[in-house]
């Protein structure tokens, strides 16, 4: 059957899509998910139906194209394609039966994961897939399974190493910004460690965001593997190469219901790990009221699965738990982290010792697991590197290696808007709400606005007088700065006893 | 904020969607699914976030609006409406509830429904409640609980009467047009019997399809309440009106991966005998190896479980168990069929004697359900009913309600272009295969085409002669008839041993 092209202007995002008016479905017929080929030329895209129910959308004899199909094609409107009936992907039958509750074998998953990469499945197949992974769990030779499937059906980057070190934080906590500590020491030391880092999604900052401040993040793999090869480290947002990429698509299905399958966030980790060819890596587990995992049992039981799994992928996984009941360091918001860091690194006296001692504290974990050290010698070494201020040369290189000039913590500006939060009384700062901190300063602006955020002046424990300064907000607009005025007066984020 | 209105001249087919810029979205934090309100003037719009990824598709400060949307705020493209950020609907968290294996209460069923109806859930989300009623199965309970909100969230038709009498059949077996002859056998014996049919989705004739061949079958619920009330009986087509309406939008995301979930299919089929008020049903379990039923032990399984929950809803629910392995009646497709059953209620000769069989019985079944006769005397009243042509004079008061004209059998138009099958060799008839017939018929253009389809001249049982007519195939086109050929006699689907 031909049909004449129309060009819809719509991405899905990454499902191929095809819309045919509702009479010539019937004729066809033609459902609402069912599969279909188009064919231009030599081309052939394999294809989900939608239904137009009006012919203003879709006249007859016309079918509409997403652009992820026209681009497949490479076919412009009003060309001539025909339209060929193709089966339901094998996969589909797999995704049934994960939900009936059979354990699914390797080769399985891998077809699964290959036509998610592919746009083949629908968002409702893909759906099933995530629910029958929570529903039924995921066994352990299964996660293997799906982390493995979720490398191979994306790039990888390669680093001629025999040892390539990765960490992972689970997350919940404001400010902990290790990773730009971590990667120089690890970096100096003469580790290889390619660093993917996330944007933010729910907090005021992602790693990306931040070292965004200091230089580009966005690079491509054959650039990154020659920075890597060249000066043993760097710090790139994740999204910009191709690494796991079912994984975003999964995480799209996920986040409607807040779906927190286990299996699946243990693969999802631990691919991105596997992308960048890491043998060695660090797991860290913040425990805390706000964050993912509320007690030491929760912890220690995910730290293990973090083990297991990583052992039969061929990955020496060691974790960590953490301190997640107050922020780290003290800036919230991409460039006051930034500053942050740059104090740690710079060694300056106005450096946040809390996040210094974390980030040495993994770094020497590190050491460690590579063997660059003896066991418990590797926070010694770890500071010993920071302290000769050979971690802050690195950085330099790594900032310069992706793009950026070289500026001081001071060069580095924050929004200008700005309101101090004073103590009502004197005493002790007896909680540091993450929770409030982070929606202060994405109401202030952050991650969008770079300058926006908040500065804490005390850390949980400390004695504080009447009038003395507890935080700082940043904003870049004196509405913006309201706004969040708004949400620290109307949560109490600052406990005073 | 503000944004200026773009009409998209897109349905979703329920679900109430706005498309924002990708610039806008990340200004304003939101993400694909999320929800928000639109307001125009006092109209309030609860929406779900999709994010358009060119700017071509929607300009900055402009929102792209689906047609739900758009007629539920009566606005037009160009005016200034207003976004508000939303909560996630608490039905939401009920589904995850689900999915995690709790058995959910009733009023949290209720509130799904509802949001399903209102088109306030996403499919992935409509698609976990899917997965978890699948996966973690349903209650009787909750299934129960589900029938009732179905109807509870539809139109339900309004018939003064005692009783009032349903049937239903779980499918699979072609021909089989029982409920055309069982309704004004019924209707002629004074019993009320508003009946609600469908449309073929992947067989060649649904009753609707057959009945339209004789009278209209699209109607408002206020006139099928009258007509039932004048003259006790009708055959409409469900769709036409707004009846447990959750049903098709659930059916809409089983459809991809064919989930069958049992409290699902319970719920639905009882929700659509509740809508019409029903008292008194009769479900008819066809037993064969293409039906959905394969065995006695399943059948028994099923049918318990629908007296089951019919109890608990109040209804008189009975089961009985058929022969599902042959076509019933000669005729397949919709006119083919429609021939069939007049031939049955004007006494031809020439009438199918199988249908007739199965239809008395049902229809003696019910009389008995509903008192109109002593036990066992139920069949020998339908069959008189039948005989003595009260049935048939039913039938033509309920064409002419529904705004038909009187015909006889041989006036129905079938398709011109026709094929005979002979017998290649003399025989007994060993299997006539239910999956390839419909397939033959579909292909020869059924149920579009109401004329094609085809007749079968034998059944199982019957002894043949070499050259003997098996069936007749009848399209519209030469070339329809050419592919159903190719599709029988790929399939061999009449086997002579």
């Amino acid at each position: 059957m031909n049909f004449k092209v129309k060009d819809l202007d719509i991405a899905s995002g990454g499902i191929m899509v095809v819309v045919v008016n509702q009479e010539d479905a019937i004729n066809l017929d033609l459902h609402h998910g069912d599969r279909v080929g188009i064919i231009y030329g030599k081309k052939h895209a394999h294809v989900i139906i939608d239904i137009a129910e009006s012919k203003k959308t879709i006249p007859l004899g016309e079918i509409g194209l997403f652009e992820e199909v026209l681009d497949h094609l490479g076919v412009k409107k009003g060309k001539k394609v025909k339209l060929v009936l193709e089966e339901k992907p094998i996969s589909v039958h797999y995704i049934k039966e994960k939900l009936k509750g059979k354990k699914l074998e390797a080769y399985k998953i891998h077809e699964i994961v290959k036509d998610i990469v592919a746009g083949r499945l629908s968002n409702i197949e893909l759906t099933y897939f995530v629910a029958g992974s929570f529903a039924r769990k995921l066994s352990s030779k299964e996660t293997v399974a799906l982390t493995k499937a979720m490398i191979d059906t994306g790039e990888t980057l390669k680093v001629r190493s025999k040892i390539i070190v990765d960490k992972h934080c689970t997350g919940g906590v404001a400010g902990n910004r290790t990773t730009m500590i971590v990667v120089p020491i690890i970096a100096a030391a003469g580790l290889k460690m390619p660093k993917t880092s996330s944007r933010a999604i729910t907090s005021p900052a992602g790693t990306a965001d931040t070292m965004e401040v200091l230089t580009p993040v966005n690079t491509s793999k054959e650039r990154m593997e020659k920075i890597v090869s060249n000066i043993n480290g760097c710090i790139m947002w994740g999204g910009a190469m191709n690494l796991a990429p079912a994984d975003d698509k999964i995480i799209k299905v996920e986040r409607p219901l807040r779906i927190d399958a286990e299996g699946q966030m243990l693969a999802s980790i631990l691919a991105k790990k596997g992308s960048v060819g890491a043998t060695h890596v660090l797991i860290d587990i913040p425990i805390g009221k706000e964050t993912k995992i509320h007690n030491l049992r929760k912890a220690k039981h995910l730290g293990k699965r973090f083990v297991d799994i990583g052992k039969k992928l061929g990955m020496k996984v060691n974790y960590m738990t953490s301190n997640g009941n107050e922020p780290i360091g003290n800036g919230i918001g991409p460039a006051l982290e930034a500053k942050d860091v740059l104090k740690v690194l710079q060694r300056s006296d106005s450096r946040p010792f809390d996040l210094e001692r974390k980030s040495v504290m993994m770094a020497g974990r590190i050491l460690e697991m590579a063997g660059k050290c003896n066991k418990g010698k590797g926070i010694e070494l770890a500071q010993s590197i920071l302290d000769s201020g050979k971690a802050g040369q690195k950085m330099k290189e790594i900032i310069k290696a992706q793009g950026g000039k070289i500026v001081k913590s001071s060069d580095i500006r924050v929004g200008r808007e700005t309101y101090d939060l004073v103590a009502d009384k004197s005493g002790k700062i007896k909680d540091i709400e993450n929770h409030i901190i982070s929606n202060v300063a994405r109401f202030a602006g952050a991650p969008a606005d770079k300058g926006a955020g908040l500065y804490l002046h005390v850390h949980e424990g400390d004695k504080v007088k009447k009038g003395d300064k507890i935080l700082t907000i940043h904003a870049d607009s004196k509405e913006k700065l309201k706004f969040a005025k708004k949400v620290l007066f109307s949560n109490k984020g600052v406990l005073i006893k």
